[in-house]
């Protein structure tokens, strides 16, 4: 028999639940109008994911569970939805997911394992659940797991398989990383001929704080063969129909047992993987789309330089925003080169961002002649200035501020605190500057192909880096050449890798020492941050929490 | 029989494998010497504590592995010495004691409870023990519990009760809370009679990052009664004979059979537990001292406005560090009043921190000049010319700027980002402003009962408070008064309390409105911070980690 099963790869908010609740009813109707007998949404969907420490508090968890009271009422009776929420146990809060039909809830699963490690603090957030939940539906005897729980050998989907299900279902907030779509597959299929049944893998989509989700929803058969796969970063409803075993086993609810025959079967249709830079691309976009607009912001404001940085920043927020809500200033200082303002003005132009220009020397003047200052306290000035007329005319214009940052400068230290670093989001702060001018040439690419004009001027991408903050000043100046510097960042910061295992990794031991010279001073360096802040690579799947005032060193 | 225990109540620093190690040789070798049979460190003390996200780095771990075999070989071998250090299990790490005696390990115990929660993140950066350690000195069977360990019901120490041991001792790293003292006190009290032995409690102290530790030791017999505890907030080696039993069951390892007698027997003591404003005060010195000179700073900058938040931070500071090491900018626009400098000028005068003023309108109007704002933006600007002055002479004479703060404004969003908020540390970002004059008062009665200069203006105490920014502005413009406010923000924000919660503790609707209302947006406004910052009140023991984009409201 098929059961005929719908995939809402969608988008919630955190804390808007009734936002939430009308996307879920929306879509479960939908998906009852197509012929679906089973509508699955995302881990969490009514309350948004991840909602760290709103779980905790007693309101909210009334609210959410409330939430879904209600939900269980308005939702379309005919069909069984698949629907996450945050209820509680005795006060302490769980990651659920309810089994909704003929308007009520009729089963109820906790999540049983907890991830918290990298960007995950689930331990800290909820109480896990112990114990499988198999339903009936159509006679057919349904499992369902969460995310994490599909990750964990041995663990809770070993009990369910044991309990022989005809069909599995995992709804899933599994934030996007470079590569990841890979390793999701294989999990699926792995685990899928595990439990010898099939398996409904849904993802959300969209961006929460610094996360993004990707969707990248999959279904296979028991054999783990690929059925269905939905498109990344797009919101939508993928109907599926799966064969599935009606062999029946002990579920713990009935919801219906009898069959259902499926009229006119649907070709299941398996989307392309994007290329590499497409999917930074649109992970970053998705991104600060939903960090502008979650936040209740409608425009953005950024400096542009004419370098490589704001270049990509400005062609980001424009694709995410439209260039009628992306506002950029240059603000050329006695130091800036003529070509900066001209590319400034050239991306400009290619877009149809709003530009304008500020000289800030007088303001600089002001300082230096109030204050002594030389030498790199007075290369921040200038940083400091722009920051401080950046957050001027947001103040004014109720723009959300940008920072144009890259991860390997940040890593580095090479930046201005309160200076080139403010902004409220920091688009590629976690994309290396090798990664910055791929996306740029991938973007442009895209644009002569489509016959559009290119956005990014072709000098930004082409020119050597500079700060221009004294007179031909160069990066290279202050650090090395950018695709080396890359690949010892990538082994020091993302992969934990310290001094002995960089050189065993055929490192030179003086670049080695070099690069971590740097980037622990830059560890220093963020003391002046405000206090809390942390060095962070979450959007990319990283988290990495250290100590401000260690004295450790691998040197 | 007695024995006698030695508590090493010390300060280590995270990373700092030679220097802690240091500071355990001496404190094993100055209690040998003493007479003592037994030294205890506090848990992690040979990496310090916490080590947060370094625990997972693999170079690490190997070094603290090694840093502690090493420690075995040098610590004086006839004391039997439990110190606290982080060693791995297949990579894994674990937050462990070891026990050394003769030059060598003898003994390793692992904490079986780790706190996930406010301050803490142990599941995420330890793998937890599993199993009791009994260790026989001198004939005794001694039981090991770490920090959490001793927290939880029914957990590791019922385990260990059943064991019989004769003497227990809990190594911690309990981080600094109002009136902690008497809930540990009354911990310690019933697990010493629920296991049916005399327990050592001893705790670190210092600052570490944005946690500030206390020490307050404690050692009670096997009926749970006080024999001795250690002094708040000071460093130390505690010396205590205390009455064991050699009732002998099966220890896991033996160390020494043969008894002891202590010749000359000490009278233990009963250090008096500090009123509420001295433990605040002495908590916030402790953290500032150590952030400044565990990140290797000598010297503090804070701007000095007359008002009362600077003065009491410029007060701690002096306290901290001494005069010499506190520099103080007074930064005078057009909306300054007269008392504002002078206030200042006299708290410099009183303390002797090193003090100058420097007038910003000509960099007001600089910016005012060239960039048309008005309203909020134009005063945001007079504190970001502030921000960027301090930075500037931060910069060029390598102080750290100290931001001034409080909790009660900070909630709200009374403050300017990239402005007031400038600084690598708040000393009274955790303290309402209600506490702000408590401690103002505190400090200055101090200081007359002991004949000295009082430091802080009696004019900056009593004056209304305002921030300056524009023409006889007052706080209670914008805010309620504080003496209200701070109730209802405890509710709100320590307590989580709800709506509907804080209207049945009696506050008035409206204000509960309006209060929540001001947090909420706040919590909007901190968008702009640099991206990773959260709302954190860590210092005083609650860390509320909150999405930024999310749409949950109380009202």
């Amino acid at each position: 028999m098929k059961l005929r099963l719908a995939l809402a790869q969608v988008n919630p908010t955190v804390g808007d639940l009734a936002g939430n609740a009308a996307v879920v009813v929306k879509c479960a109707h939908q998906a009852q109008l197509a012929g679906a007998h089973i509508a699955i949404f995302p881990e969490m969907v009514l309350t948004g994911y991840p909602v760290e420490d709103l779980a905790l508090r007693p309101s909210f968890q009334v609210a959410s569970k409330s939430a879904l009271e209600s939900l269980a009422r308005q939702i379309n009776p005919q069909i069984v939805s698949i629907v996450g929420y945050l209820d509680h146990l005795a006060g302490r809060p769980q990651n659920m997911v309810a089994v909704i039909a003929g308007g009520e809830v009729k089963a109820r699963y906790a999540k049983c394992h907890l991830p918290n490690y990298g960007v995950f603090d689930e331990y800290r957030n909820f109480v896990a659940g112990d114990s499988t939940l198999v339903v009936r539906i159509h006679g057919v005897d349904v499992g369902i797991a969460i995310c994490e729980d599909l990750w964990i050998d041995g663990g809770i989907t070993t009990q369910l398989a044991a309990r022989k299900p005809g069909l599995v279902i995992v709804p899933n907030g599994s934030p996007f990383e470079r590569a990841k779509d890979d390793v999701r597959l294989e999990l699926v299929t792995r685990r899928a001929a595990q439990m010898n049944a099939p398996l409904a893998y849904l993802n959300m989509t969209g961006g929460q704080d610094d996360l993004v989700f990707d969707g990248d929803s999959i279904v296979v058969d028991k054999a783990g063969a690929l059925i269905a796969r939905a498109p990344q970063f797009e919101d939508g409803v993928m109907l599926v129909d799966v064969e599935v075993s009606t062999t029946t086993s002990k579920p713990d609810v009935i919801i219906s047992e009898s069959p259902v025959e499926i009229a006119q079967p649907l070709i299941p249709g398996i989307a392309q993987r994007l290329g590499d830079e497409e999917q930074m691309w649109k992970a970053i976009v998705a991104g600060l789309r939903d960090y502008v607009t979650k936040n209740g912001f409608t425009s953005v404001l950024l400096g542009l330089s004419g370098g490589i940085d704001s270049a990509v920043v400005a062609a980001l927020a424009v694709d995410a925003l439209g260039p009628e809500h992306v506002h950029a200033v240059a603000m050329p200082s006695k130091y800036s080169s003529e070509h900066s303002i001209a590319d400034a003005q050239a991306m400009a132009s290619a877009t149809g961002l709003g530009f304008r220009v500020i000289e800030i020397q007088k303001m600089v003047d002001a300082f230096t002649g109030q204050v002594e200052l030389s030498g790199l306290a007075e290369e921040n000035v200038q940083a400091r200035v722009r920051g401080t007329t950046l957050m001027g005319l947001s103040n004014q214009n109720g723009h959300l501020v940008l920072a144009t940052g890259n991860k390997s400068e940040l890593a580095c230290g090479y930046s201005t605190l309160y200076g080139d670093a403010v902004g409220g989001y920091a688009p590629i702060k976690d994309i290396y500057k090798t990664d910055v001018w791929a996306l740029a040439r991938w973007r442009n690419r895209v644009a002569i192909e489509a016959g559009e004009v290119a956005p990014i001027p072709e000098n930004s991408i082409t020119k050597e880096p500079s700060a221009e903050l004294r007179p031909d000043q160069k990066d290279s100046d202050s650090l090395p050449e950018y695709e080396l510097l890359d690949r010892v960042l990538k082994a020091y910061v993302d992969e934990d890798l310290g001094h002995d295992a960089l050189i065993a990794a055929g490192f030179d031991k003086e670049l080695v020492i070099r690069v971590i010279g740097m980037v622990d001073r830059a560890e220093y360096k963020r003391r002046q941050y405000p206090p809390g802040t942390k060095v962070s690579q979450r959007a990319f799947g990283k988290d990495r929490r250290l100590p401000m005032t260690s004295k450790w060193r691998e040197l």
